[in-house]
């Protein structure tokens, strides 16, 4: 195998928007109902005007503005009442000079009429007869046709995560099915003889699969869907026969390597044995997480992750993220960060990107953010933590009482 | 009706803290695979120590730390090596005086030891003999049991929204199936003569029914579970007997008024009809969106909420949030916040709090958010809405290029 240098986070965002944007997680249609969080698959393109008729944006009377010119409460002018328009009806009558016709808020503006007096203006005399007090403009408070949404304007881009607010949207444009992209098939796998899963029997010395469950539940999150969980001891031919059956139904094959010796190699050797380009990523100038591997073959995207389960858990939640971004062509997302003072000192690690966890605490309107140390194998340290600080790869580290900007983990 | 004041939010959150905690929606037990997002119904207590033995954190020997005491590369000390531990496998051997016994990392330290000496300290001599040239203190690369999460002590408390973390954890633990909240059942009520779902073919004047899709989709990402939505024309008699039978199997009612002149108050009057204490909240100082009612009866919230999409959805947001928070006793959450600079004036309303929609942009390292006004009825600032900015009840508006917090709508 090719010695392979380790890659700043930037070069292998790169490499990966290279390679995996070669795939095509294909679509499927769905109803808007059930389309929360799911990614569009092509733009959405309006078919009708929105409002599709004049509306009112008051209550009151539909009106020829010139008839109202000039006029004022000591002189107003006076019109006749020659219909009503009700919600959610159309109507037939035409507005002719000299004439008025009540429309609610949100209802139709009839043929003829150019502007709408607000109630409050007038001054209904008899069942036949109101005045108006106050001049109205020109299509005052009217929205127009196609003012809101124009017909064959893009609504949703392709790439959209989907809000509440578009799935009204689309109701009120009167669609009721959408194409999304598929869920990028996941499917993971945990190496190491000394794992067992969490229903099983424990023996001295045995420790639970945690990456799995934690990799799922990102996954899940990132929009994906895992098809697939497997334990598997460190057994080279094992090992590479899942991957060979996994490769052909996933989009995505997640690795995380057993603490054993030599393991970590023994991944990116079977990984680089499935066809171009193969292993293109082994090392990342990442803290916690250095020995990353990615790889793609066979319209299939491959990540190796460290076997601590902190460390995996950064690592995807870098590269695992990218890989979702890319196969769902989702739009740049607004990061989730808050402003926060920093608890104690942070050592940088000089040439890779630090990824520190922390508590946050909120005190007087001033958040704090307390970096979380544990030893080397903390389960602790997953649940506690409740946000991350990064350092750059070119930045000194954080002293006690900086200024930072903590990052989210619940996003 | 007795007359009731317009309420702050605050205040009214206190009324809706009072009412809707008394209710309990309930438990179910579910496998972790499957429990991400959803809300713990009780505390977690760990059933183990973890580690439950005595891991290294280190590949190296076990040794007994005074065999090393004043140990340097002139001067090492040589011990027997006696055995070997295997990840996930115990060592029945047992440690003594001048001996040393390999453990990779993450394996079990071996009864008699009391310090792991890294290998890098270490020559390995012949099969059998090592030389130890630098001191081990007591305890040194060793995790204690239950160092990491002690037996018997809160895990997950009660009220938690599970994160993938979380589910690796209590892997890690041997727990996999876990009790959580019941999805509290909501039912969503559309009222207004003008409204038809997007698949039914629209006649001139009506408008589609946008409120029960937002609404659905925010009950669904707040926790709940929509198990009916109707529309409903604004007849009283119809809309009493759908929230009479909806009051039976639901925990929360959402009603969102049409804009006919005067539905608001029967939804009111209809709401306080069901027992006390009935309706509790007839306002909001609240911008926009002020005809808010909240009510509670037969152990069951009801929201009334504005007809006008952008306005239903805002209030819902605050109150809807607020409801679920309450029955599902979630911890007080980490609101998504970023930091920008508001784009152009905003005149805040004097007595209510403004909730302003925002799109927001990037430009060096800096966010902008530009404040969306629109008329009435848009449905186009649903979609384009990004965040928003509050303005507190006693603030002044915003001027142009002041540095304000956004909101984040995606969370």
């Amino acid at each position: 195998m090719r010695l392979l240098k380790v890659d700043t986070p930037e070069k292998i965002k790169e490499k990966m928007v290279r390679y995996f944007s070669q795939m095509n997680v294909g679509f499927e249609d769905i109803h808007i109902s059930n389309s929360l969080n799911r990614y569009i698959y092509e733009d959405i393109i309006s078919p009708i005007n929105l409002p599709y008729y004049r509306r009112s944006t008051v209550d009151g009377y539909a009106v020829i503005s010139k008839d109202t010119y000039g006029v004022s409460e000591s002189i107003p002018v006076f019109l006749n009442i020659i219909g009503n328009v009700n919600m959610g009806e159309k109507t037939d009558i035409k507005l002719i000079n000299d004439c008025a016709i009540y429309v609610p808020t949100g209802g139709m503006v009839p043929d003829g009429a150019d502007a709408m007096v607000m109630i409050e203006y007038t001054e209904k005399l008899d069942d036949e007869t109101i005045a108006v007090n106050s001049p109205a403009t020109k299509n005052a408070n009217i929205i127009q046709i196609g003012e809101d949404i124009q017909k064959d304007t893009v609504v949703l881009k392709k790439g959209r995560k989907i809000k509440p607010q578009d799935i009204g949207a689309l109701s009120a444009l009167g669609i009721s099915k959408i194409r999304v992209f598929r869920k990028p098939k996941v499917t993971i796998i945990s190496t190491g003889d000394e794992l067992i899963s969490p229903e099983e029997k424990i023996k001295d010395g045995q420790i639970r699969d945690i990456n799995s469950y934690t990799i799922g539940a990102l996954t899940t999150e990132y929009g994906g869907e895992v098809i697939k969980k497997y334990i598997i001891n460190d057994d080279y031919e094992k090992l590479r026969k899942t991957v060979a059956d996994s490769i052909v139904e996933s989009e995505l094959i997640v690795i995380s390597g057993g603490s054993s010796v030599g393991i970590k190699d023994v991944t990116a050797k079977i990984l680089d044995d499935f066809g171009d380009p193969g292993v293109f990523v082994h090392g990342a100038a990442v803290k916690p997480g250095k020995p990353t591997i990615i790889s793609y073959a066979k319209d299939t995207a491959m990540i190796g992750l460290p076997g601590h389960p902190a460390s995996a858990a950064v690592i995807y939640r870098i590269f695992g993220k990218i890989t979702f971004e890319i196969l769902l062509n989702k739009h740049k997302q607004i990061e989730s960060t808050i402003e926060g003072v920093c608890m104690s000192s942070i050592h940088a690690a000089p040439g890779r990107e630090t990824y520190q966890m922390v508590k946050i605490f909120k005190k007087e309107d001033q958040y704090f953010a307390e970096p979380i140390f544990a030893k080397s194998a903390a389960i602790s340290l997953l649940t506690q933590s409740e946000g991350y600080i990064k350092i750059g790869i070119n930045e000194e580290g954080i002293n006690k009482g900086q200024k930072v900007k903590i990052y989210l983990l619940n996003n």
